[in-house]
């Protein structure tokens, strides 16, 4: 996830492209990133059949029962990483770190269950910090019906929390990133960008609503939570599917005070949805919003793959889509 | 867990009890301590009909279909507190991450399943440093059949690696802390004491064969790895089955090179399960030992709680049982 704003600026302009990666190129973290090192991470996992999709997505999805599958996610923050004391608030440091992880199991079309929270904790934190911190947990997690069941307590120099969540979805409903199809509409459930400068990023809501609805009613192909910029988890998208796409740069909806698409697109930490519909249940979404939920907002479609991954401008050439945030860049 | 050899000699000679960490007393980490924080969680914490067991043991028991329960358990290491980058190899470092949280699902009497992985990485760390750390985790992951399925990445100024496990047990045959009863022998499964000296905390192998055998074979009462030292997991039997315990002092099985049965007592990590066994079962396992397994040294007894926690010295007055280590004094 994209919690530094000043990572921005240091950006190189083009990614390594994927198969410099999966190819073994590179040898620091600086030169590899982030994607680099979840795939090598992932060449180094061992799994077996019961994983029925293991690392790469925002959450593995795992053989449960003849009902459910079960959905397992984890997500970590670090002081001065992802937040600083005394900008952020202990509740919202605590809201935060569980409320992205239910995101990551919002975005697999799932029902967040259970948590467990390992923390280090420097002596400098009072009673009273960790307590707020903790009632923070405590908020979101009754909010979204999710049970704090267990963790880890530790020492240490700077604030980690730590969490860990299980889901469940119904069986062979899981919405991976990889099943969007060239044709289908790509949408986003609310405004882009500056949500660092705002401070949504700390008490942002999880589109859990939005994604139940999505499941039951309208089977997403591909669906992804903005977490790194849509720039950037886009193309994740596009890599799982083998797909390009095109995003229509007058379709994007920024965020008050963001000052230009490209911002919108390169910040991260929006923890919007991000999902891609076949044409006609897109017109019927479109057609007919359902009230109290949303917005959804129809941003670009999935094309071919050789067309990669675009911005079109009204009466300019299509350029190529920048990137949003990389944590080892 | 205990991992800071330095932490104790700093150790205040009592605990506080139980019911002071309850009544809210102490404003400071120091004050109340490892126990009192997660006493206060496990009050901070909300929880469903579908968690069975929540805080407070190895792992969170939880409902999972007609045949299975779930079990849901996170530990984290953290560098300088829990290993130094340089005594520790970087596979070591991986090993030890994994295998701390396989013992936690042995512990529990359960099957470990899947793992996810979130680290905090230096930016000084070498890809080759990464991937032989990821090695430790795969090799110790292949040989107690666990997938890693995911996880997260991230910047830090020190190395972080935190692991959650998911494993299950057969409905209703979790062995938790609590079930321990008046005059149940207690047994451990190995030697204790110089656990972080002889570096076998490093290295170890989660006693998972020995906790499928007895929960298949025995049905333990209770049961915990000793990860704080022996005197303090063996309190937290008592305090959670409501129970007292003499151990005997000429029964203690010393590690090599371990000088003193209150140091064997008080070091931790030593990752053996310490368990209770009625005392018809004890008598058979003690005399029928498996092969392949164990060992299984019987060291004390389960008494009523009004005669508290002691140790016990042939042709000596009975004394309390001190503590192991606790990370926050």
């Amino acid at each position: 996830m994209k919690r530094e704003r000043e990572g921005l600026e240091g950006l190189k302009p083009g990614l390594m492209a994927w198969r410099d990666i999966l190819s073994n190129r590179g040898t620091t973290l600086k030169e590899i990133g982030e994607f680099g090192l979840i795939a090598r991470i992932g060449k180094w996992a061992r799994c077996d059949r019961s994983v029925l999709c293991g690392i790469g997505d925002d959450a593995a999805v795992l053989r449960g029962d003849l009902k459910q599958d079960l959905l397992l996610a984890a997500d970590m923050l670090i002081e001065d990483r992802h937040f600083r004391i005394g900008e952020a608030t202990p509740f919202e440091i605590g809201w935060k770190a569980v409320a992205v992880n239910i995101s990551d199991i919002a975005a697999m079309g799932g029902v967040p269950r259970h948590l467990v929270v390992s923390v280090g904790l420097p002596d400098s934190l009072s009673l009273d910090f960790i307590g707020r911190m903790y009632r923070g947990m405590r908020a979101v997690s009754r909010l979204y019906g999710v049970n704090l069941v267990g963790g880890d307590t530790n020492r240490a120099d700077r604030l980690v929390v730590s969490v860990a969540i299980l889901g469940e979805v119904p069986r062979g409903r899981a919405v991976l990133r990889s099943g969007a199809r060239a044709g289908d509409v790509i949408f986003v459930t609310g405004g882009l960008g500056g949500s660092y400068r705002s401070g949504k990023h700390l008490r942002f809501r999880p589109r859990l609503k939005e994604s139940r609805f999505l499941v039951r009613r309208f089977g997403p192909h591909a669906m992804i939570d903005v977490s790194d910029g849509v720039a950037s988890d886009l193309r994740r998208i596009c890599e799982a599917s083998h797909v390009g796409a095109v995003l229509s740069h007058e379709a994007i909806p920024l965020n008050p005070g963001v000052p230009s698409v490209e911002r919108a697109l390169g910040d991260g930490e929006d923890f919007e949805l991000l999902f891609c519909l076949p044409p006609g249940k897109a017109a019927r979404l479109a057609a007919h919003p359902p009230k109290g939920l949303g917005p959804f907002h129809p941003i670009g479609k999935i094309v071919p793959k050789s067309l990669g991954v675009k911005i079109l401008r009204e009466g300019r050439v299509p350029r190529d889509l920048g990137e949003g945030f990389d944590h080892f860049k």
